[in-house]
């Protein structure tokens, strides 16, 4: 059965979706730590980040460089964050999330609730800064 | 003035280190989440990560994969977790944190007072798994 994140590379589940190429894809966390919290995945379905291959994490670490940049741009912050965890979606993601203080990257703070026209604004904002 | 980290590398300031080659370097973190949370740096001062040039952050990154594997194999955990923040040292460092909920990533957490007898041990494990 293919992961959520499958799923969502698929269009089967709709996503406010940042960046693709034929490997990776970036999309919009749906429940934020900050605004611009973005997911960056590979496309293939890998569950554990260390078990990809040495050439497609690469790729994903380089894909995610693009796309933090862009967030970067487009959202004020101090530095994009990087996380990857891993215990819950079994398809290996990378959090980055706009940073102001080290507290900002605690997956225990409460989530923001945006609603879809500011996701969408969100999403064209940082697509425009590639 | 050389950050706190290029003057662990440098051997100024003691460690227990993890590993090094002649661009990289991994120590255990004084003040872990978990037993066998590790910091990984270039050795070259890099404030921010993503400001690193494409090889050098390349190249950091599999660095961090080596010692991931070898904290898997020392550490009981279910994945190990990544994260790099970089609010606090002006010195770019991914931290490895072995996990098994996704709260140990939670910087908030009380860190960790573990005694020198003990962090050598750990020290120790990790790199006998290599």
């Amino acid at each position: 059965m293919p992961t959520i994140f499958s799923r969502i590379v698929n269009g089967e589940i709709p996503c406010y979706k940042i960046a693709e190429d034929d490997r990776y894809f970036a999309f919009l966390d749906i429940s934020p730590l900050k605004k611009g919290h973005t997911l960056v995945i590979p496309k293939a379905e890998v569950d554990y980040l260390f078990d990809m291959d040495e050439e497609s994490y690469s790729g994903l670490f380089l894909f995610a460089r693009k796309v933090a940049a862009a967030i970067q741009k487009a959202i004020p912050c101090t530095k994009v964050g990087v996380a990857v965890i891993g215990l819950e979606v079994p398809h290996c993601h990378i959090h980055l999330v706009p940073l102001h203080n080290v507290s900002d990257l605690n997956f225990s703070n409460a989530k923001l609730m945006l609603d879809k026209t500011e996701m969408e604004a969100i999403a064209e904002k940082i697509k425009a800064s590639f």
